[in-house]
């Protein structure tokens, strides 16, 4: 099949650019070192790949939803729900099925008794500077210590510095995480254990202190995360139709909207033309001279267009399928399986 | 089930509240001035109730999934695919099965070629305002001109005044309908046909020529709309689950974020408390001094809250089942079956 084949919207995954991206990670962070996080892609194919190519043996998870489907595609050898979760009965179930090793972060003593009721085995989820989850350091040890009591094997610690990871300088992001990492090594040193987790795609090659990072928006990428200059191909493109033109006017429209982008990190883009705004199943784009797209003539009606998403996490989120790409050709589709909660 | 049995995050749907946006716009737009729009809810049972309760027959549909959608579940008497589409072998499929009345929106040649290849009716979709779809006005003749030489039954006009319908001032919402309409009568006094199809939610009582209006958010309801003072009902809220609480620093975390919410209106609302942001899978709430949290306790680790979305339509997209709920009862479940493209 051909890509112009494809109905609109399509997610469409670029397998040379997804392919580049795990070897320049695996190259800078090998095997154990990197635990990729699935809640950028939620495909337990994509999951697969990563494993057999980057090396990396570990997962990373934000829901138990993708717990379970990491251990349903047998890549449960060793699964990090990096949340917090209260639903003992199920955690519990995951654990019994015995065909996972699962660890959850717990920061407080009510997930800590989730833990123990489900036997799993856990991290001391640490407040690093993004206020969200995670104890103060200051009160790592003491969870360590009741978990201890409650007879939880504790693993060691995490502390995600989501605050810093979009800092477009890089300079900045380095002191950042440095002074986040300052934190989490307090806590560590009370809580012990030989994990230390932390960082995400903007920060993985930041950080000499940390045993394993926790990226996976390096997969795929989009234009936030590009902002950054990092060193990983934009592998993911929406693949769209022009319905509407109005050279008159000076706009095109095209059939990606609301629906299928995820849309926290503001409008998507479209190479060569200046997104105007997105509204349910359309994008309006403009042939204005505000940009690039000065003095050209829009599109056909029919014509396809690649646009790329602002924030990749959510964009997927939306789709239950991956077309893989390679050149014009659809090589292999991939199911979005680990959707919903 | 109870609802605090749900596992979260869960969309749950008062129905007490939907039966009274039911009943409040069937009084005001009965039968046939209402073509209540999919879109806004993609599920095939809200609809069937709509149908039954509100005594609409005809509905609107944005995308080819939800026209087909509708005419598996046997609720095709008459619908309108408000939206352009290229997609010329999959509408002839629809029309071919002859179990659905299938009338496209046409603004171009090309899309026009595309209704005739497929055997489709045809309404002439009309820019009044909103830089998206829709031909210009002084168009509209020609191109209905075309379509019957196509041979196709040009059934009337439509125009989606969607710069218009959230605009907060509702006598200038009242004028600004009265100008795009003005726009939409020259160019149905060119066009000829019986529909004239427009608006939504925001001005579904500001129109006084258009014979149908196209509205869906007033079913569910969200913040973004709940602010133009309408007289529907919040019906639809996220049933969450605080994760995370620090007392300390003065936030909690609930388990819903951007893969369970629409956010381009902005944040969602969980009453009482001031959300401050969210990310994948959390929103962090504050209880600070600047709304009408202050000197609250926080709820504690495993309470249940209930977010409301800022935006409906994407916000539902994200989610595979509607929890139909009386007080603290789950009566029923609907499949949010109308899902993707």
């Amino acid at each position: 099949m051909k890509v112009r084949d494809l109905p609109t919207p399509s997610l469409v995954v670029d397998v040379d650019a997804l392919d580049a991206n795990i070897a320049t990670m695996a190259a800078a962070r090998p095997g154990r070192t990197l635990r990729p996080h699935v809640k950028a892609f939620k495909s337990t194919e994509l999951a697969r790949r990563v494993a057999e190519l980057g090396g990396h043996q570990a997962f990373c998870c934000a829901t138990l939803r993708e717990m379970e489907g990491m251990a349903d595609a047998g890549l449960g050898d060793d699964l990090l729900l990096a949340n917090e979760t209260l639903d003992a009965p199920r955690l519990r179930h995951l654990v019994d099925r015995g065909d996972a090793r699962v660890t959850v972060a717990v920061d407080s003593p009510e997930t800590v008794e989730v833990a123990a009721h489900a036997g799993a085995e856990v991290l001391v989820d640490v407040d690093v500077g993004l206020p969200r989850c995670g104890c103060r350091p200051e009160d790592a040890g003491r969870l360590a210590e009741l978990a201890r009591t409650r007879g939880l094997n504790v693993r060691g610690v995490m502390g995600y510095e989501g605050h810093v990871v979009g800092d477009p300088d890089r300079g900045r992001r380095a002191e950042k995480v440095a002074e986040s990492m300052a934190l989490l090594r307090r806590a560590h040193d009370d809580v012990g254990g030989d994990v230390t987790s932390a960082g995400g795609t903007g920060t993985y090659d930041l950080h000499d202190w940390a045993g394993e990072v926790q990226a996976g928006s390096y997969l795929l990428m989009d234009t936030h995360y590009a902002a950054l200059g990092l060193p990983f191909r934009q592998a993911l493109r929406l693949e769209v139709t022009v319905i509407s033109t109005s050279p008159e006017r000076g706009w095109g429209v095209v059939d990606c909207g609301l629906k299928s982008l995820g849309m926290d990190h503001g409008n998507p883009t479209i190479s060569g033309w200046n997104v105007f705004f997105c509204s349910d199943e359309h994008t309006t784009f403009l042939a204005d001279a505000t940009g690039d797209s000065e003095g050209r003539a829009l599109p056909a009606v029919g014509a396809r267009l690649g646009v790329l998403p602002a924030h990749v996490d959510p964009t997927v989120a939306y789709h239950d399928r991956l077309h893989l790409v390679r050149g014009d050709e659809v090589i292999d589709v991939w199911p979005v399986d680990l959707r919903g909660w």
